[in-house]
């Protein structure tokens, strides 16, 4: 029996993690979760899944989930996250919460040599180098959840790492595919919710459309397999059937592929290196569906990509910014504050504005953090 | 630095084993090969590889060559082959020979504990059950060199056998895959003989076309990798850039893709489970070749694969038959002695006629290999 602690139960991911572990529950065990403020879903992955220990944003939600269940243990605020991250029992922590509020149960996890699902971005965008440090010292293996990283983790299963030459990360192209960069300046919130392969939360649906989430995954790749920017490629696949591929030095490459369901990678990296029946899922049927299509990464045309590989390639707190001023400009896009467009236009001037600071510690990553949403607050007033 | 004995050296594969041992001199050496009559070729890849132990299949030749060479050892016929593979410092075979000759000398060097790289099919499709028994009882690995088994197995890298629930082998549909079956009844040696993807030897070439070739692979891949045929498709897919697929019970679809070079797998086979560069090679570009295509296989269009799996899922000596009876109407269609739909015709009627032996010996294989060829011969009087 594995047991799970899972930040962020309540969001896209958190809830597809929920379902593995409902359909698998001879095998996984969830000890202890986090979720934000919507107590209704809350309640019912307590009800379905009895776990000792849960941690809610709010200290009047947490009183009064304690009311209603005497036997579980409620906590709150960034030390409940902690709290839940850290439960002496369970063996791997879930982290699928958004930003950067999952840095320091991640870091606290590490220290224990808990095994590290990650599906939060942003943890391995502004820490990478802090983050694999420590899984190092620690022992701790870092499992991803994004099905491209997934799928490069998998393409590289049994092989020596000294021998890839380039990671190949695909790109669906996000709802705006189609679409001329000068077609996207009057794009709305709902024509970019629309994404065509993957169900997904809305801050990852406007960054797939922007391409600032491949953007984070090419960083996030950087981090997690150690490879060069040189060698890390993004691939136009509209159909999301090759999840990533792995090229070898011998000319061999290796992908992953799959019917889009975020279930599967989640699955993985609970079960890995095993492998169980995913439930109700479809197999993949090349046959059924014809024809894949390839198309070269336009770095004009997704700018935002183009400014990751920049931020990327500085490296040091030119990331926190990125991601902080990315995270800040969706947010006023989702409240109509700015155009789609502006969101690339955010991201650059605080880029450009950015004095970087190497090899930042978590206190400085956590401060340019703040900052720079101050600045890309008071950049759109 | 690997000590190489290769069988069938001058034919296609054994000619791209020599290009690659030849572009990495300071890792492998040729230490014994054969080849059949072509003595200009023969001479060629002494000269440049200056092995210690040759086998031509005439002894004329063999006495020929000693006197030119007089410091290395010649033999010559069926011995001959036993003596290369087992040359005492050698340490991987690799089997390049076309039909069932390949055979006696594939278990004389798996009774050497050698790691066999197996291009010659008919070894593991005749003596699949003799052949996987002794490797085992030896403690000889048996390395895929044909593109899609070595596509499978680059596939089931680190992975747990258990977990697969199907190989999926690719097949670019030949060089007639455009034609209904009743256009292929006057196709000429010569049409057959220009194959879209692959460069490769004319007894392959054909079988591609009747896509014999691809139920070989299909029996071959049972042997193998102890799958039933149940869990083995076929999908036509006509770029060949997919080279096979392993599809798990989580629905995760592993893949290894190329550019078709049938370097790649032979190199892979003598580096395994490293990998190097490959010499002049090209890289595959997704977004350069933009479309891949894949279509459900027609059994009834290509009943050879038809056949194929009818003499695989009953076993026995009918595989011989098969196999034989097929070798047999290859060369009588490259003699232009029968059409191309009689090569079908002739594999059924033997298969229909024969009395299938279980769990046959070497002895018992050989001889229904002999008088199948017979029988073959007063068919097409």
């Amino acid at each position: 029996m594995k047991k799970i602690s899972l930040l962020g139960a309540t969001g896209s991911i958190g809830l597809q993690t929920i379902d593995v572990i409902q359909a698998n529950k001879e095998m996984f065990q969830l000890q202890a979760f986090s979720s934000g403020k919507n107590l209704e879903q809350t309640r019912k992955i307590i009800d379905a899944l009895q776990p000792e220990l849960v941690s809610v944003q709010d200290e009047q939600d947490a009183l009064q989930l304690a009311k209603a269940y005497p036997t579980i243990s409620f906590v709150h605020g960034a030390q409940g996250l902690i709290d839940v991250a850290t439960h002496p029992e369970t063996t791997i922590l879930v982290n699928a919460v958004l930003g950067s509020v999952g840095l320091a149960p991640t870091l606290a996890a590490i220290r224990m040599s808990k095994t590290i699902a990650i599906a939060n971005k942003e943890t391995l965008v502004t820490a990478g180098h802090l983050v694999m440090a420590e899984a190092k010292k620690y022992n701790a293996p870092i499992l991803p959840v994004d099905s491209e990283h997934s799928a490069l983790f998998q393409s590289m299963n049994g092989e020596n790492p000294k021998n890839i030459s380039r990671l190949i990360i695909t790109a669906s192209g996000g709802s705006f595919r189609d679409r001329t960069r000068a077609e996207l300046k009057h794009v709305t919130v709902k024509d970019a919710l629309n994404h065509p392969n993957w169900s997904m939360g809305a801050k990852i649906t406007i960054d797939s459309a922007t391409m600032m989430n491949k953007g984070l995954e090419v960083i996030e790749a950087h981090v997690l397999f150690d490879m060069p920017y040189d060698q890390i490629d993004v691939l136009l696949h509209r159909e999301s059937i090759i999840h990533s591929l792995v090229e070898y030095e011998d000319t061999s490459v290796i992908a992953q592929l799959g019917t889009p369901d975020m279930r599967a990678p989640i699955q993985y990296a609970l079960t890995y290196p095993e492998r169980i029946p995913l439930q109700n899922s479809q197999r993949l049927s090349l046959a059924d569906i014809g024809t894949l299509h390839f198309e070269k990464m336009d770095f004009k045309r997704y700018k935002a990509l183009q400014l990751a590989f920049d931020a990327g390639r500085e490296g040091g707190t030119i990331l926190t910014a990125m991601n902080a001023a990315n995270e800040a400009a969706v947010a006023a896009f989702l409240q109509d504050k700015i155009g789609f467009l502006d969101i690339d236009e955010v991201i650059e001037r605080v880029m450009h504005e950015h004095q970087t600071i190497r090899q930042p510690d978590l206190e400085t990553i956590l401060h340019v953090d703040s900052e720079t949403r101050k600045q890309v607050t008071d950049m759109i007033k």
